[in-house]
């Protein structure tokens, strides 16, 4: 029997749902990793970790319709549903969930989950409706699978914190755990989205966490000499530095309180924040990669 | 030991939701009727029935300031927690969850459940955002409580609508029992707003009730010679008796499909109808009162 035999491969909701509640029956604890597919080594690490952890692990894949806007890549993101399902198996999941849109949104569908102001800046101000679209799948996928613990990774940092919001205000029992980024030798974040770059974007892309790296080791060396600091010029100073790393645009770059992700636009506030976001979000081309560090000052 | 000491009064969403958890890994199967509290016979029923159908019966009692808009009557809700409880105990209740807004509404909420256009005519058009908050309260407490059965009164006809087509939208595992409207003798539909009347205003609003009762009648008469039938003068006609029976004004009175509650404004769709549905909201001084008919055509 190989892996693959032991992998079970469901797409309806009501039959996820009742292999759930089978498994909660028989005093099973579940992992769940919410997923869109295209799996590299940052997937398989939370997979792992909700193996570990639970004992039994669940892993959907769903390229989720209304999380992307108009003109981004929903059609073009890429899949591999039969490389996934290895891929898994080799992590010991135990269930992978692939519903159609059609089983997730049938016709009558108009209710959905609204995030509050955590979701409106970041990404949620270049991809309007984006965290609506996520907590709204995630309440759903939620709901069938119960799990005990879910986890995320803290490359869509503000995605992890929208949702750890949503899970806390709308009672969801569920333990939403924070995984660290994965990254390539050289720093790159993992993301599905790598294999857009071609071999010239690919060896420019690390450029990027390298400078939210700097940002961070130079934000350490300023906290105790604030005042001849100003925060605004050391932000424009790093979005000219990434374009002259050869990054076609820089759609944002900004400081954040890394709970409440206020931004942090002066350099006396930095003190008062209880952990520090930098994030950022560069086009390589047509590709757009966000990246982020947090950290205590 | 008086049916008191058998109540359960708890306030703790996360108590709440532990003795759920108790119960349900007891075998036991969970009744739930969510409500803001002040008795009524209407109520009653509800617990009974959940009480039957479950073995277990839960209600909560919350008046949820999230639903109320800012000129509405939130301060001056009725409320008699004492009396509820002897009411809840003769019905059977096992448990009643009574949460302050402070223990459902931390500092930090911000994500809520967007209601569709379901929710956008009849008393939606009057009462902005009003099934909003009644979709993230209904939310909260289904993940709160767990419920197998939760059930809801048709006087609220399009809430109930509305929160089916939310536990589907959002794969909620629980079903949503339609429960027939409780009534006065003299057809009065039973609500806690009822105790804002006067007696003359009391003596005037079984009227409503009659008149939708009147509609429900001749739209059956007409079924078979619709051409000659206008229903907007139908509904202006309609709405000028009750005016002119005492009420003070009529918010709206529509016919809609029941089903979709897609208005219908001619005569020829009241035949590719579903079902009907006859909705009003009229004034008596201060107190706005609801009701409805449906039916089969």
């Amino acid at each position: 029997m190989s892996e693959l035999d032991t992998i079970r491969l469901l797409s309806s909701p009501a039959e996820m749902r009742e292999e759930m509640e089978r498994a909660r029956r028989s005093g099973r604890k579940i992992g769940f990793v919410p997923t869109m597919g295209f799996f590299h080594e940052g997937h398989l690490q939370l997979m792992r970790k909700a193996k570990a952890d639970c004992g039994l692990c669940v892993v959907s894949i769903f390229v989720n319709p209304i999380q992307f806007g108009p003109s981004e890549d929903f059609a073009a993101y890429p899949r591999d549903l039969e490389s996934d399902l290895k891929l898994a198996a080799s992590a010991g999941v135990d269930y992978v969930f692939h519903p159609e849109p059609d089983d997730m949104y049938g016709p009558h569908f108009q209710t959905s989950v609204k995030a509050g102001k955590l979701s409106e800046n970041f990404c949620g101000a270049s991809r309007p409706g984006h965290f609506d679209g996520v907590c709204t799948v995630v309440a759903k996928l939620f709901n069938i699978v119960t799990p005990d613990n879910a986890y995320f990774g803290m490359k869509d940092y503000q995605q992890l914190v929208v949702i750890e919001r949503m899970a806390a205000d709308l009672n969801f029992h569920v333990r939403v755990i924070r995984c660290e980024t994965a990254r390539e030798k050289d720093g790159l974040a993992m993301s599905s989205r790598n294999c857009y770059l071609s071999a010239k974007e690919r060896s420019i892309a690390p450029r990027f966490h390298e400078a939210l790296n700097q940002m961070k080791m130079e934000l350490g060396i300023i906290k105790n000499d604030k005042n001849s600091f100003s925060l605004s010029g050391f932000l424009a100073n790093y979005s000219i530095k990434l374009k002259s790393g050869g990054f076609d645009s820089v759609d944002y770059l900004k400081v954040a309180d890394a709970s409440t992700l206020e931004e942090i636009s002066d350099s006396s506030s930095l003190s008062r924040a209880s952990g520090i976001f930098i994030a950022g979000a560069v086009y390589l081309g047509r590709t757009r990669l966000i990246d982020n560090v947090v950290f205590d000052l």
